[in-house]
């Protein structure tokens, strides 16, 4: 019935409508279109429909997102410069989709946060991936390991947060204070 | 038609429903039902539908959570004890609604920012103001004035970007290290 692309291409379709529209928002006959799949298709790949496509488009997107951040922070000569880039490099993204591409899971986040079990538990996984992630970048740049976590956590909402007030006001300014802010925070804890 | 308080009725339910489901999973017949009032005094009270109730909702949640912030800062000694307070204070919130009150627009903010002009400019409108009135108050504590726009935006995206972290993790650990690096971005602003 599809062809070996069908998957990936419905994977990667449903992640762009969720960034723009949600997860309530983005409907399957909306992503079969945009995925130019037939709608069969869906419930041929993911049995579970919705809510499993849902699921795995969240650990995908969890995954590729911790994947391009970690590119950014190798390719910066110290973490202070790596952090400044991934929040610059966000605010970039921002602005060639007229604010439509921020954080892939967030607005998903916070809509099932209480009204979905299974896909609220896929976004916990998510952040505690990203936090872990960060925790150990954070200890090799030398913060000790008591503080790596609170930093990390606090990095992380500082991100989130950002992409809130930059989503809303159209603007990538909220991303450049929290961007310094995040900057402050990992100076303070190194010290 | 309506009873003189049916208006108010549909607005704090549907800003309860609003931080539940958000705006997309909200429909017009779920909010008069929860809130008992008959189907026709959506229209007859809010004559542009959904929109109009939501911008209403946006703005008026947005007013009374920067008076409920405002009071917390004022009851306390000091601003870092009234920042740490507010933290403390979102933080039983959530545990008490079982993860579910968090930031009143945050979960709408999100989901309407690509689709929705007239609610993204209300919530943009909100943020602008609680920004607004968290300048006039770091100035007051001791902030110069050209730090203290940037440290009311990291500040309120410390909590927007915690308030996602907690809901998703069911714990409210993520407030509580933003409540400190909040803090902690505060007395670095007054040095």
């Amino acid at each position: 019935m599809a062809s070996p692309g069908t998957r990936e291409r419905i994977l990667d379709t449903t992640a762009e409508l969720f960034r723009r529209y949600g997860y309530t928002g983005t409907g399957l006959k909306q992503i079969v279109a945009a995925a130019n799949a037939p709608f069969g298709s869906v419930y041929h790949h993911f049995p579970g429909g919705k809510e499993q496509l849902g699921a795995e488009v969240i650990r995908r997107s969890g995954q590729m997102y911790e994947e391009l951040v970690t590119t950014v922070m190798d390719a910066a000569p110290d973490a202070q410069t790596g952090l400044r880039d991934c929040f610059r490099g966000a605010a970039a993204v921002l602005v060639e989709t007229d604010y439509a591409d921020a954080c892939p899971i967030e607005t998903v986040a916070l809509e099932v946060a209480s009204t979905n079990e299974t896909l609220r538990l896929a976004t916990a996984e998510v952040f505690a991936g990203w936090t872990q992630a960060a925790v150990t970048r954070f200890g090799r740049a030398g913060v000790p390991q008591d503080r790596a976590n609170d930093l990390a956590l606090s990095v992380i909402a500082l991100l989130e947060g950002a992409f809130v007030l930059a989503r809303a006001a159209k603007s990538v300014y909220p991303l450049e204070a929290a961007g310094e802010a995040a900057v402050a925070l990992l100076d303070r804890a190194r010290v």
